[in-house]
């Protein structure tokens, strides 16, 4: 088969369409080929050499794909040959073959195109764990998204809106924005023209944010404590904005308020497993009624994933980058 | 009747036994004729000028107490006059007479002293509220706390213990850590002496510690993420070690860990009577079949409450300072 190979870590040019061994479903796995993957910022980091894959994972890149189940390893049951399906990998979806623990495995939403299902494994697994499975967010509760127009922040809109959350988002750009409010974002914050304290703040009557999704870190850590409401919680999944950050406990105290950190990707079979099955039970009835649909922004050719990286990197996108096997 | 008044924040001195109006019971309230009042650090914090008590509450010190029931307010049902009670209270435990919402009372224990009794209520809801109903402490897990000879720590030790998960403490002096061990602690790190994130990672196999019960604020802050185990929970009730701390996201992310800071006493009364419900429920059956008792330092009387705080400040104690009415 083919596959995105990475021979020396660097710009986007690093990435090269290689042949490379089939990959061998092993127990309890599949294999699937893929018709399409996305595009995350792990694979970036990756790319440049700043994120290894965990022990056991493929050595390409790729987070997720979309495909038909080629083969079944031994003791997989619950899937058959030619099923189309969505699936959440620890790396290799940047190939047209990849090999799948069948916990990560997602059928394909009724209806939908089958390319387009590549762009949901990582937002619904993300959003769903940090926001719903660890930050508890409830109806009527604010919900603030950072990068509110980049998949995952596409994702959190959707989601929070279909369960009766107010949601509040930041971008760079009015055009983000006005797709962010198009997806039902009620709170627009532009961040490179307002603060978003305030403006979270003045839009909640003083009460603040009850969830807040970050993918900056340590540059928003102080900020994300102040628009906190009481019992907040700040749910991190990147640090795009740094890793050392200043944490005024006092503040977090009076608050009553909890900060997490996760990472999908390092997460072991079972949390993955359970965390794709609270997905199917709760988020695939949503996408299947039409409620949440995934926000693609482009189809790039697998490759020419160095296209693909480009667009992630200049961050006019709104929503998932999508990679087509040729 | 008669309080522990404040006419000018300072010293232990500043703690005058005065002549005062009753307090009256209002809807949902009951009067309580205080036997005992605990210390507690918060009260040292009132007596220094520093925490001040919230809105509505009483201006007196003391956030626990026992006795008996003196008069119903209006609203109340499930308690009579005469009841023999312990309370958790938002201040003027320091005091002949008390009015308590009827939420936040619990009936003294079989066969327990009613004195003892007022050793209670805030180290059981403080370490039920913050291990488990936030936390989550779960059968053999190892939780690590800070302060472990303090009324906090030693209702803490034997809670863990009684569910099933292994107690690591830090305390100053071998005759705290000897206390610590005789409640049930597995894992004893004199602070002064050793260094607790490698203690901790040393006895579990360098897994560390599922959940950590913190006092000490930003002192501890990194180090106790550094002891955190993968899924590991931080819980900071105090910041004798500063409010303004470094935190490393990084850190936390690859562990996938939380970090919750709360106070009991600024909660809403419905968030402390959910807490009360839970305490009598899980925890009273503990300390009815004799698993779990409260650790009494020893008993002050409580017009001289300023004796009290001064053993407090000494930190030579171990367990509960009583204050008993004369």
């Amino acid at each position: 088969m083919h596959a995105i190979t990475i021979a020396e870590p660097g710009g986007p040019e690093a990435l090269v369409w290689d042949e490379v061994p089939d990959p061998v479903p092993g127990e309890g796995e599949v294999l699937v080929e893929v018709v399409a993957g996305a595009v995350n910022r792990a694979d970036v980091l990756q790319r440049q050499g700043f994120y290894n894959p965990p022990p056991g994972a493929s050595p390409y890149p790729g987070l997720e794909c979309s495909g038909r189940i080629a083969a079944l390893g031994p003791g997989v049951s619950g899937w058959a040959v030619g099923d189309e399906v969505c699936a959440l990998l620890s790396g290799g979806g940047y190939a047209e073959k990849v090999a799948v623990p069948a916990g990560q495995l997602l059928p394909v939403p009724e209806g939908m195109d089958l390319k387009q299902a590549a762009a949901l494994p990582e937002v619904t697994c993300t959003v769903w764990s940090n926001v719903f499975m660890i930050a508890h967010l409830r109806p009527g509760e604010t919900l603030l998204v950072h990068g509110g127009s980049s998949g995952i922040g596409t994702m959190a809109i959707q989601l929070a809106k279909a369960v009766g959350a107010r949601v509040a988002v930041t971008a760079g750009t009015k055009e983000k924005l006005d797709r962010c409010a198009e997806l039902g974002a009620d709170i627009l914050v532009n961040y490179r023209e307002q603060d978003f304290v305030a403006e979270v703040q003045q839009a909640t009557g003083g009460a603040g944010a009850d969830v807040i999704l970050d993918n900056m870190g340590a540059k928003y850590l102080d900020r994300n404590v102040q628009a906190l409401a009481v019992n907040g919680r700040l749910a991190i999944i990147g640090m795009q904005g740094g890793a050392q950050g200043e944490l005024n406990i006092g503040a977090l105290l009076m608050k009553r308020a909890a900060i997490s950190a996760t990472s999908l990707r390092a997460r072991p079979l079972g949390e993955k497993a359970a965390i794709v099955a609270a997905v199917r039970e709760h988020v695939w009835p949503l996408i299947d009624s039409g409620h949440v649909r995934p926000v693609v922004d482009r189809e790039v050719p697998m490759n020419d994933a160095a296209a693909a990286h480009r667009v992630l990197e200049e961050s006019n996108h709104v929503g998932k980058v999508l990679l087509v096997t040729p």
